[in-house]
């Protein structure tokens, strides 16, 4: 048996002064109790000063009592907007989906393209947007029966950036050209041995909300499989997950579009507005008759829908003209515009064949600012002021 | 435009009756007063005995206010322990990690064996073990370049079974014989693309408290690469993750077992005991001289170390017979032992050739309770009490 000290690692803890205290003659006892309250005060001041480097040093041995004092960091954008004479400018990403072709040759990692460009908020009341000449490439070797970096969100939450993975519900952070596996999600109900399949991400209260297509999984010829994707969640600032059943949300959704129950619509965008204080729907899909692979792929819409948050008070209107072949797979409302104006992203994926494109849309009148403008011959499924 | 309202969802809220209050003579006002009183008394049980309900239909449309009312299921063992004349029976797991056999041919999925079985705790101090037959087949599709199910550990926490994969860093839930990803741990800081290769875990203060090797990585040949085995991650009950440097822990560890900064100690099996406040830790490997990946197999140790909450008191022992061949690989704290009792795992891997044995040591007196038996020709990482 030996035994051996860690030497010095409390030290600072001790040098907290301590006193011995001897009673005074009574005349001066006041005095002497305002200077006891007096060091008393700067006594706590001075702890509550250094708790900071305690903890810090507490926790290589305890759990720290965090918790309580997580602060939400809500920088938005994540850079500064630049303003010039005629415009203000933000910093855009979009995450594309590239489904199997995201395997590389060596079949060892997965990998997404980002596109970057600068979103052009003109005084007039137009917008344009300028891509960046080259893309940058996101890889992990992190899948899931050998699927994996189908990312099809991207959202800042609490000062960083994430995007989450459609095949394996991992949400990754993104550290410049990193993908750091943060949350891995679970389906339905959070019992499935599969990952959510995520398709929008949004921020509310200071959590981030995670949601999935919003219909019923069916079989290729519709077929009710579960509901596993009308489950969303919802992670906190410390991380913590919770499983909500939003059938109720989706529902209300669907009905006050009018499409009977054996329709569906089909959810990739969808965000919480903190200037309305409402939910924003832009369905990617929309139809009245039940799910059928190969007719999805020209079911696009150009619903918008709105709603309070209990789901009671529902606004439905139509945006621009609908092209089937079209459907939004992400959006984010524009920052300074009331939350009026949305930034959203339309992919096609016809027979194999893909493209996208990026909008600017003013949810108060229904108007389209800025007409679809190609951005790739690849599918973008997320979009982000960064 | 169309406004569609949701009815009902929200009636069960209204229900909370309300009334019309007019004063009442002055005689009666004392009994009045204690009518009311009794009354709200009555309403603020009514209200919380109703909030669950509550708050499951306020959470599809807000975040609920939980975090503060989690409460930790500390349920240990799973399975009540059964009393018999001469013995206590306990229900305990075990797994594997296969390295690269736990990929299947079809190459679509990761298996991991777990094997069963019941340890007997007699009244006259023995212990014994006896296996179940077949043993149960755990599967997963997640995996890194290729590795998958390496699971390294078994650990009961909040009342529930998790095992971890040492390559992709995923903590699982174990639901019968599925694999629910829960958490995904990236790697030192946590600030890596790839995963924490997990090797122990243990709870503490209700979190779940999770370690790597507790060396440096290095190279085949020894060539310092990073210090991020020496990070550990703490999860608290409600999925929160932090990444905590233990470095001073781990060198106050090897300094007091005597071993050379150029030499090394391999973890596999720490736990923290409730019961003696103290860590424990059964280092798999011990070397003096720096690491050497075909050396490294011959250095099993059969040292025994406790350390207090600081790391400033810290024992070192030796228990039983070392055997260079094998190692621990993991242990769990007896229940009803005082913790003073541990059952722990070895695992040989020598020259490709694996095997397991089970034992129960004495970490009071240093004693082998029971010797050593093999359970199986397959590399054990983790056992539980389930």
């Amino acid at each position: 048996m030996r035994t051996v000290s860690l030497a010095g690692w409390d030290d600072q803890v001790r040098t907290l002064p301590t006193t011995v205290y001897a009673p005074p003659p009574p005349r001066r006892r006041i005095v002497v109790i305002a200077v006891v309250l007096l060091m008393a005060l700067l006594g706590t001041l001075l702890v509550s000063h250094h708790k900071g480097d305690i903890t810090s040093m507490h926790r290589h041995w305890n759990v720290p009592a965090r918790g309580s004092t997580i602060q939400y960091n809500d920088t938005y954008p994540l850079t500064e907007p630049q303003e010039h004479e005629d415009y203000t400018s933000y910093r855009i990403a979009l995450i594309t989906d590239q489904d199997k072709a995201s395997k590389t040759e060596e079949g060892k990692s997965w990998e997404s393209v980002m596109y970057k460009g600068e979103l052009r908020q003109h005084r007039d009341g137009r917008y344009s947007f300028l891509q960046d000449p080259t893309p940058v490439v996101l890889s992990t070797t992190y899948n899931a029966k050998g699927r994996g970096a189908e990312l099809s969100e991207l959202q800042v939450f609490n000062g960083k950036l994430y995007t989450a993975d459609d095949r394996t519900g991992i949400i990754y952070e993104v550290l410049g050209t990193r993908l750091v596996p943060r949350f891995i999600l679970s389906d339905g109900s959070g019992n499935r041995e599969k990952g959510f399949k995520i398709e929008w991400m949004t921020v509310k209260d200071n959590h981030l909300w995670i949601g999935g297509i919003g219909k019923d999984w069916t079989t290729a010829e519709g077929e009710f499989v579960n509901a596993d994707p009308k489950w969303i969640k919802i992670v906190s600032p410390s991380g913590s997950v919770r499983h909500v059943d939003w059938r109720p949300a989706y529902h209300a959704v669907q009905q006050a579009a009018g499409i009977p129950d054996i329709g569906y619509l089909w959810h990739e965008a969808v965000a919480w507005s903190r200037d309305l204080l409402r939910w924003v729907f832009l369905p990617r899909r929309e139809s009245s008759e039940r799910y059928d692979e190969t007719m999805d792929e020209r079911r696009g819409t150009n619903l918008l829908i709105t709603a309070d948050v209990s789901f009671s008070d529902i606004h439905v209107s139509r945006i621009g003209e609908a092209d089937p072949e079209r459907g939004f797979s992400s959006f984010k409302i524009i920052p300074n515009s009331g939350g009026m104006h949305l930034l959203a992203v339309k992919s096609r994926e016809v027979e194999g064949q893909l493209s996208s494109y990026i909008t600017v849309l003013d949810a108060h009148n229904a108007q389209v600012i800025l007409k679809d403008q190609k951005i790739a011959d690849n599918k973008v499924e997320g979009v982000e002021f960064v």
